[in-house]
C-alpha cells in the first residue's frame, strides 16, 4: 500500500507492507488524515521514530471482528499493554510500555490502511462529516484540560497561542462556560475565535492579567514566564506544549504565588466526538489545505509554513 | 530595644526603635524566635529587605486590645491589606500589597518586641511549650500541602530533602496516613524520621520510584528533574523550595506524564498548632542550638553550617 514513511533520514511516499488484523486489532482504511505539529517534530528526530507517520485520522474498518467491519471510526493513539497496573488504573494512555500511533513503535495513519487496537476505536456519529471527525484527536487533547482542571463558572481563562491546539482549547473552554481571552500573533486565526464570540488580543497588545486559568499552547518554552505571570495566586497554569529542550526557567513565582502547573497531553475521544456532533466547536475553519497522500511530502512542507493551520491528507 | 538588623550591607545586633500598637496591631514581647533558611537568603540580598530579621516566634502580647494582653501567641507572617479582592477571597497570604514579617517591609521577630496585626495572631494552647510553639510557622508551611493536595489513603509519597522543612513535611504526610519515603543526605537527620516510623533512604542509594506525591524540599533547583522523574504519570509534585535563580529545566516530562506541579508556600497556623498540641509531629529533635539574641550574628553563622537544623534565639 501507499504510505508516507520517515526512515530517520528522509520522508517519502513509498510502497509499504499493509497491516494485518489480529484478534484485538482492526485494519482501518483511512479516509482522511490530519498533519499535526508533532509530525513536523518527528521528522526533525523527536522520539527517534521510524515508520509511517500520522496519528489523526478517520476511516472505515476493513478487517476485524464482524461488529466493527464497515463502521466509520476514529482511534485513540496510545496503545496500552492492557495488562500492567497503570492500564489497570484506567491510565492506558500512560502505560509505560505503550506504543503510540505514528509516534512510538507503531505505524501511523498517513497510509491507505492502518492497524488500530479495538480498545482504541470510537464510532463516529452519522452527523459528523469526515473533515470534522479527523479533528477528534487534537480536540480530545483540548478536552483533556476539563478532565484535569475543575472549570468553575465565572472563571477567567487566558489561552496563549493561536495555533491549531490553541484555537481548539479556547473554544473548548468557551463552550464550557468560561470567560476566555485568547492571545495570539495572527489576526486571521484569532478571527476564527471572534466569530464564536471569544475575546481575542494580539500578543503585542496583551497586558498580563491575573487569570484563574492560563493555558500555554504556544509551542515555545519562552512563553512559560509570561504564562506564570498571567496566572493569579493559587491559580492554575496548564502546559500543552511538549517543548523538548531544557530552557532556563524560574520556578520561584510558581512557589511564591502557589500556582498549580498541570501538564496536559492526550484526552479521551468521547467528549470530543460529542462536541463535533452538537457543533459546539468549529473545526472546519481550521482547515488550511486538503492534499492527496501522494503529495504527502509537499503537504508536510505546507503544514510547516508559519501561519498554516490544519493540512488534511487523503489517500 | 535590642534587635538583629540587616541594613543591606551588614547584619548586627543593635538598638532599634520599639514598635507601637495601633487599633489593629498588637505589640508582642518575643520569648523565643527561630532562624529559617529564608533569613540566610535575606542577608545575601533576597527580596531586597532592610530591617529587623525573623519571622518565626512565640511571645506574650504586651500592648494591644484587652482581650489579647498577656496572652501567649504566635503570628502568621503575611500582613494582607484586608481591603482588596484577593484578601476578600480569603487569600490574605497572597495580598498583592502584603507586607511580610521580617521579609517584606515589616520588622521581624529577632528583637525584644515586634508588632503583629491582630488578624494574624493565634493563641498558643497551654500544653505547647515555647520551644515547640516557635515551630508553628514552618510547620504550617508543611501543613499547607494538605490544604492544596487531596492526600488519599494509600498514597505513596516521597519527600526530597532532609532539611528543617523536609523533616516537617515528611512527618506531616506520615501523621496524615500516607506511606512516606524520605530521601536525604544526612543519616542523623533521617534518624529523626526513622524514630517516628518513617522510611528513609540516603540520596545516593535512592532509586527513582513512581510515587503518587513527591515533595521537593531540597532548596536546590537541580533537584527538579529528579523530582519529576520520581512522580508517577498523573501524579503530583509539590515544590517547596523558593529557588530564585532561573535554572535550565525540561518541562516535557511534566506534559508527557501529565504531572501536576503545585507551588506551595505559607500555611494556616491552626492545623500546625493542633499537631503540636497532640504531639503528632516531633519538633524538639529539630533544635540544633539555643542562643541569646545578643549573639544573633553568631547564631546566623551557626544556622548556615551545613547540616545545622533549627537555631533558636532568645531575647
Amino acid at each position: 500500500m501507499r504510505a508516507l514513511v520517515w526512515d530517520g533520514g528522509a520522508v517519502r511516499v513509498t510502497d509499504h507492507a499493509p497491516p494485518v488484523s489480529t484478534h484485538d486489532t482492526a485494519v482501518v482504511r483511512v479516509t482522511v488524515a490530519g498533519i499535526c505539529n508533532t509530525d513536523l517534530e518527528l521528522i526533525k528526530g523527536y522520539m527517534g521514530f521510524r515508520g509511517v507517520l500520522g496519528h489523526e485520522f478517520v476511516g472505515i474498518v476493513e478487517d476485524g471482528p464482524g461488529t466493527w467491519r464497515g463502521q466509520r471510526v476514529v482511534g485513540e493513539i496510545n496503545f496500552g499493554c492492557g495488562r500492567c497496573t497503570t492500564c489497570a488504573q484506567g491510565l492506558r494512555r500512560h502505560c509505560p510500555t505503550r506504543r503510540v500511533m505514528g509516534i512510538v513503535d507503531a505505524d501511523g495513519a498517513f497510509a491507505e490502511q492502518l492497524a488500530v487496537p479495538l480498545a482504541n476505536l470510537h464510532l463516529v456519529p452519522d452527523q459528523v462529516p469526515d473533515d470534522a471527525a479527523v479533528f477528534a484527536e487534537p480536540l480530545a487533547a483540548a478536552f483533556e484540560i476539563l478532565e484535569q482542571v475543575h472549570l468553575r463558572p465565572g472563571m477567567e481563562c487566558v489561552v496563549l497561542g493561536d495555533g491549531k491546539l490553541g484555537l481548539l482549547v479556547a473554544q473548548v473552554l468557551h463552550q464550557a462556560g468560561a470567560r476566555v481571552v485568547a492571545v495570539g500573533k495572527h489576526d486571521d486565526k484569532l478571527g476564527i475565535l471572534r466569530a464564536r464570540g471569544i475575546e481575542t488580543v494580539r500578543s503585542e497588545q496583551w497586558h498580563h492579567t491575573q487569570a484563574d486559568l492560563v493555558v500555554e499552547a504556544t509551542g515555545s518554552a519562552a512563553a512559560f514566564a509570561a504564562a506564570v505571570a498571567a496566572t493569579r495566586p493559587r491559580g492554575t497554569l496548564v502546559l500543552k506544549s511538549t517543548v523538548a529542550a531544557a530552557a532556563p526557567l524560574n520556578l520561584a513565582p510558581v512557589v511564591i504565588n502557589e500556582i498549580t502547573v498541570v501538564g496536559s497531553r492526550c484526552g479521551s475521544f468521547a467528549p470530543a466526538l460529542r462536541a463535533l456532533e452538537v457543533g459546539s466547536v468549529d473545526v472546519g475553519s481550521l482547515i488550511s489545505a486538503r492534499m492527496p497522500l501522494h503529495d504527502g511530502v509537499d503537504a508536510l512542507r505546507r503544514a510547516a509554513v508559519p501561519g498554516a493551520l490544519k493540512v488534511l491528507l487523503q489517500p
